[in-house]
Formats: C-alpha cells, structure tokens, sequence
C-alpha cells in the first residue's frame, strides 16, 4: 500500500456529531477524510460519550449559535477556504439552518469559480419509517437542497425530501427525479434501498445513483450487493466521507469537469460512465471491507468484554450484553486502513 | 509501506483540546494514535475553532463536571476499557483534578493485572518563562504525578513540577531525579531542551529522557538533532501521541514488560538500550520528517492564502500576514502518513 495521497490538495468541512469512544458521524468522517488524505475541519456538532444505540449516554450540543460563532472563527482568521463540505448530524432545525448558512456562503464565494465549492449533504432525519429528529427538520433541509451538490438519503429520507413515497424501482426512480426537477439536486445516492426487486435477489442490498443532464433528466444508476447480516452504525457517516473523497478524485481525473459547477458530466456521460458511479464502486467496496472485518471481530469483543466485567451477575445481565454486542459491533476502522485506502474487492454499478 | 498496525490492539483515552481547523491538542493526538493503529477514544476538553497562536478564536471549553460526566458515560456502557491514557491540554485545576480522578480510577482497576494501563501525561501548563494557565493548575499537576507513567514536560515545565531550577545539564538531570524521587514517576521525557552545552551545536535541539531503576535512581539518555528554525504549534501533542504508540510498541516486544507496572526495564538495562530510548528515536524522527515537510510547504500556503484575499488592502495588511503565516505553519500531517508510521532517518539517543 502507497501512502500517497489519491486526491490533489482538498481542504474539507466536516460538520457532524462527535462521540469520545466509537464511530459515528464525525467520528467516521474525520478519519476517513483524514487518512485519504483531505485537511480536514472537524466541527463538532455534539459531543457526547457514545452513540445513542448504547441507549444511556452523556455531553452536550452545540446550540446553532455556537455552530455559527465556530465558522466565524474560522473566517476571522482566513481558515474558511473550503473546497469541500460534508454535513453530517446536526441537532435541530436551528442547528440545519445554521450549517447551511456556512454552505451557502461559501457556495456564493466561489460563485466565481465554479466547481470550487462541492457540498456533500447527508440529510440525517431518519430511517425505516421512523423520524429521529423533530418534525421542523424537515423543511429546514428541504429548504437547503437547491444549495448542495451531492445529497445522500436513505429511502425513508429521500421520500421525506421527495415527497415521492417509494414503494417499487419506478417510484424511485420518480423521487430522484423530482429531487434533480424540484429541488436542482445535481447528484443524488439513495444509500439503502429495500425494495423487493428481480435483480435484487435475497441478502443482497441495493444503492441507486445520479447525476442529472444539463435539462434535469436522471441518469440512473444502481449497485446490488451482498447484504452483511448485522445492524451497524455510523455506516452512513462512512458511505459519507468515502463518497466525498471518492467524487473529489474520480472529478479529479478531468480538469474541465472539475472547473464546472457541481462537477457534472456532458450530457453524453452514461449513467454507469459517471464519476459518481466509479466513486460509488470505490466507497461500497471499501464498505464491504470495513464490514466484513467488523462482523469477524464481534463475538471475540462480546467475550472479552463480558469477561472483563466484575461480576457473574453482570456478565449474564441482558443490558449488559447488550452493551457488549453495542461495543463489538463498532466499525472496525482505525486497523483497516488499507481497505479505506486500496479496497481489493469490486463491487459494479450496472445501469438501472 | 504496509499498513499493518505497528502495536498490538491498544485502546487509548485521549484527553486534549479540539481545534475545528488546524493541527493542535486532540486534533493532532487523535489523528496520529488512529492512523499507527490505537483505537483511540477522544475527549474534547475545549471546541474551538482555531489555536490561540492566531490571537482571535471562538469556541466553548468543557467543565470539570462535563468531563466527569463524558467518562462516566463512558463506564457506565462498559467502554472505559483502555490500555492507555494520554492527557494533554485542560482547562483550569478542576478539569485537571477531574482527568486526574479518571486516570486514578483507571489506574486502580488495573492494580491486579500490572501493565494493563499506561498514563502519558503532558503536564501542559506553558514554556519559555511564561505560565499559560492558572496558578493553581500548578499543584492540580504536582498532585497527579504519583499515577502517571509517563510525563513529558518541556523544560520549563519540568522545572514547574520538579522545584528545580534548570540551569545546565546538571540542574536538568536533578530536576529529572527529583521527578522519580519525590514524585514516583517511572518514565520522563523533557521533550525541549533549551541548555549550551558543547554536545548540543548551535542549531540543534536536544530532548532528555530517564526510565528510573527499582531503587529510584535516573537512567539518563538524550538525543540531538537539527532544530528547524520556525515556529510551530502542536509539536508537543505530536510528541505525546507518537510517544504513547512507540513506547507501547518498544514494550510490546517483551511480554514480561508488557505485565509490569509502568513497563520498567530491568535495572540492568542500560539508559541507551531502554523501551523510552527506541522509542524517543521514533518519535523524533518522524517529527523531524513531519516539520520538514511542513517548513517547505509554508511560503505557497503564505502565497495561495494572501493571493485569494478579496481586495489589496486585505493582502498587504500586517495583521492578515501574520494570519497568512499561522495557517502555514500548522502541521503538514494528513499528506505526511508514512513519516508517522515509517520514518525514514533515524535519530539515535546516546548516553547523557
């Protein structure tokens, strides 16, 4: 494995939850980012002990005044000069808005130079039917959409934002189409689509792309893989990072398209030609990687840390292990750097 | 260069101030103990949006009490299972006193299983003369210094915690003896050394370093190496986080020092020949790469900084040059992963 860095010099915005121990949101992205090799800003937007899946957690939010004063800061001094930013979990509305103030100044300040700015935005709302934040979040990112280069929701957030409930490929495919219509969303991936689908057989997982032509028509997309049977978090604050490293490099390869706005293809692009495709195989492989050494691990963690414990009593206890199995099933990270850097598998996107 | 993690699976707390931008504290620590392979569980003492250097800042500190209640989060949900702690930048004696108590409680649990956890503490308290926190931070650090393992004070620090005024290489080398005899701490890194000496040209900078036998006494090494003349920031949370891996890799290499308290080499162990030597010599080295990299990096960051500044006013303006200077100065670390893990010079200690 080279250490060489795989993208040109690329300063990137992280804004996102912190947690001390594990990995999610910015606990993700900042070492994703970091170890291919982006200067990364990391402003946190919680900082709590863990993730919420442990059920019981400590530390505070930033309010969306801390979340503005900390880009003040960083503007005050010349530090603000961006070429990327990913959003990740903010708490509340307020707290959207105020992050997507920052994207929209910066947006406006390379209006000059096009393709100068690229906002990755993960509209963290929640997933499977359920919303995880208040009802007010909502509007407040659909209102940000029009600004942000790349979106990456989850089915249930890209109905949410669509207004397209997704039921089949087809209406999928129509609430991508109304994001690049409605919304001018010029790149979208649908993260995890659970639709019942020929070419989706059992225990595979579906992700579905675009990048929209110059008249707004969707150039699909998709990727079906191998589903690892585990419930993990942070993976989306991995897919995430990966994609914004990923885009930077695959946009990279061509000097034009990297001075256009939002880095999107001619017209005569394939779907499956596009650089978000060839960033989209790159992150999933790495995925399945990072995954599949996770999965490994867990039930050597789930021993350990139930032997560790002080007690019999507390080593059958069910809270505790359920916290074991919440402990294992962290992303196996900071040892696989290879698999983030130099995946070996290929996972294939295939036209829509 | 292979990514093979250099330590055997380490899980460190890392203590230490967050910066949103730029390379200081955890922002620095978190980064290098991740990317050599520690699992690495940060706890932010501070959020701000840049280091002090630049004079103006924004951001929020953390309370004792917040930092209390991270840890106990963290314990409660069974996740405060750490082979290491390395504590740099606290705000004020309470927080000091509160990172202390997470240390003792660590440290106490481990008291049946000798080696099984390590504190690199970097009494971060100020240089050159000047004390850049409260007074009363002073005690708080004397106070811990019986749990740590490690401490890596600068000399001026070192003369803080010792009461012995540093004024040659004698004076060092008693203020390094008081530190294992009156306070009982195993290992000391003065990690700047700012003494003529005819062994230390001019130009060159020299680090003191002591693993104390079973009877108190110093084993004294030192290393001296080429200074680079410029101004940085964070090149002690550097020092710590590379110290905290390399120590736990030169100990790693004898498991019968791995299960010792503090992992003291025999006292027939020779100053040059111990674990803290090979791993002093790591460290430098790859610090000595990093801050090269970074010295012929800044004036093109000082160029590119000044020249995308709005108007002529702005680019000629004192304060705005000065601005321009800190940006470049800060650590060139996420291009520069193979002088973390494989640096390539090497600087070798010698007897005292």
């Amino acid at each position: 494995m080279s250490a060489a860095p795989i993208v040109p010099p690329t300063r990137v915005l992280a804004v996102a939850s912190h947690v001390v121990s594990g990995y999610v949101g910015n606990k993700v992205a900042v070492f994703v980012l970091q170890s291919l090799g982006c200067d990364t800003a990391a402003l946190n937007t919680v900082q709590f002990s863990n993730h919420t899946g442990y059920r019981h957690w400590t530390g505070t939010k930033a309010t969306a005044q801390e979340i503005s004063d900390l880009y003040r800061g960083l503007k005050d001094n010349y530090i603000n000069d961006f070429d990327m930013m990913l959003s990740g979990y903010i708490p509340g509305a307020e707290g959207v808005l105020a992050v997507g103030a920052i994207a929209k100044e910066l947006k406006a300040a390379s209006q000059q130079r096009p393709g100068d700015f690229f906002w990755v935005l993960d509209p963290v709302m929640g997933d499977n039917g359920n919303l995880y934040v208040a009802a007010d979040v909502v509007p407040a990112y659909k209102s940000l959409l029009s600004y942000a280069d790349l979106i990456i929701p989850n089915q249930f957030e890209a109905e949410l934002l669509s207004e397209v409930k997704i039921t089949d490929m087809d209406s999928l495919a129509a609430a991508i189409q109304a994001l690049h219509t409605k919304h001018r969303v010029p790149h979208v991936v649908i993260t995890s689509v659970s639709i019942a689908s020929p070419d989706v057989p059992a225990g595979h997982l579906c992700v579905v792309g675009s990048t929209m032509t110059s008249t707004g028509g969707a150039r699909l997309f998709k990727a079906v893989f191998p589903s690892i049977d585990c419930y993990f978090c942070g993976t989306g604050d991995m897919f995430g990072a990966l994609v914004t490293v990923r885009m930077r490099e695959a946009a990279a390869t061509s000097p034009s398209l990297m001075a256009r706005g939002s880095w999107v293809s001619d017209d005569d692009v394939a779907a499956v030609d596009l650089p978000l495709a060839r960033a989209t195989e790159k992150v999933l492989a790495s995925m399945h990687e990072v995954l599949t050494h996770t999965k490994d691990a867990m039930q050597g963690v789930v021993d350990r840390t139930l032997a560790a414990m002080a007690t019999e009593e507390e080593r059958s206890g069910e809270k505790q292990r359920m916290l074991a199995g919440k402990k294992a099933a962290e992303l196996q990270l900071v040892r696989n750097l290879d698999c983030l850097r130099t995946p070996e598998k290929s996972i294939e996107v295939r036209p829509f």
